[in-house]
């Protein structure tokens, strides 16, 4: 049987290590939920970077370029980390160029692993499908803020952890510490998290629209994967209920 | 109002910081509670050292000497990690050597702290009235599993954030967690733990006598700190139910 741990912050990889394994990135507020978001709405190709300066020379290049440091847009730079402004249909077939705090750091030290996905709420069905339609173990690794371990983010490994149970083995320490912890938030994750740590930083009221729309099941319907860097989108073999 | 966080691992005292905090130590399984025992039943101090080596040779200084590896006994020493073999009358007045897979690396990784205490189920309401008395804020920390986060330090962890949540702020994400957890595991903390890896690890009737006996509470009345390089017994004010 296949084997599904979970890292709960980037410092913890080499720990764990990735050789062999998918790793399924998420930063569910926000980086991984707007990657989703922007790739479901025709961006092209999204490349994470892990410098504000290597940002802005893909923006040079013609890249569209966010930028986010803290919880907010860097400035010079126009596009921030809400999902919301990756909605805009002007954007389809552009690339883009993204740097966060934490979400970016994440990616960038699993480029060893067999493969790196992007994971969220919103294509979380498409992403457990597609784990399941391959041989390999799984890690999902949170990306946590600064180093430090975040609920939000743990919460969702303990849901992909629940989906995967029929084909992978997760009784490993921190599998099972993240699906505990996902069947006490599930009822109610915004009420759960109205104290992490994050959500406070987060506070504001189109932040909270933005964690509300995080936190929101199968949305879309697409696997991000990382290819020569970029990020680009594999289509799912899950049925959205409206599609 | 102090804060209280929960630090997963010894792979993580960096990312977390260690400067002005009180340090609570703990590797429930079983090396913080073999060195609660030891020194409630006499043993006058307890060196902890990062390697084998070093415990041989203050072994051949005459100390008594305790080494573990992967939970097994070193060859070369007589004294293991099971709480039992210290509740010998012969061992009072003398001095302790221990080297241990996970439980010295925590403690060696928190030298830089304001204080270093020593944590475990069996001393856990001296441990909270100690940290209630004095000014600094708390990190528990986890001994883990060779760097990677485990069930039974973190439930404890929990635990212990319950008993101190009115005096200190622990609503930080990794405080949450441990809480959460051992809320989800207290009722029976046995069948909790039967799945995790350490437990499995452990297999073997002699060592479930020793799980079982390193789950119970408030069997002794110490505060174990560490002082220039050496745990000492400080005597708590809380009364066991005993005395």
């Amino acid at each position: 049987m296949k084997i599904v741990e979970v890292c709960l912050t980037p410092d913890l990889v080499k720990t764990y290590g990735v050789e062999n394994k998918v790793v399924v990135v998420v930063d569910i507020l926000r980086a991984t939920s707007v990657m989703v978001t922007a790739l479901s709405h025709g961006i092209k190709s999204i490349t994470p970077v892990a410098t504000v300066e290597e940002c802005k020379a893909l923006k040079d290049k013609g890249y569209l370029a966010a930028a986010e440091r803290d919880g907010k847009t860097v400035e010079g730079f126009e596009l921030g980390n809400s999902p919301f402004t990756y909605m805009d249909k002007s954007f389809a077939g552009k690339k883009l160029a993204v740097t966060t705090t934490n979400g970016t750091l994440a990616i960038t030290r699993s480029v060893m692993a067999e493969e790196v996905v992007i994971g969220s709420f919103l294509n979380i069905s498409s992403v457990a499908q597609y784990l399941k339609n391959q041989e390999h173990d799984v890690m999902i690794l949170c990306a946590g803020w600064k180093g430090m371990v975040n609920l939000e983010d743990t919460i969702f490994a303990g849901a992909l952890v629940e989906m995967l149970s029929d084909s992978f083995d997760s009784e490993n320490d921190s599998a099972i510490a993240a699906l505990a912890l996902y069947k006490m938030a599930k009822e109610d994750m915004m009420a759960f998290l109205k104290n992490s740590a994050h959500a406070k930083r987060l506070q504001g009221l189109s932040i909270i629209k933005d964690i509300s729309f995080c936190l929101e099941r199968d949305v879309y319907n697409i696997i991000p994967v990382l290819k020569n860097g970029e990020l680009v989108a594999r289509e799912g073999n899950y049925a959205l209920a409206g599609s």
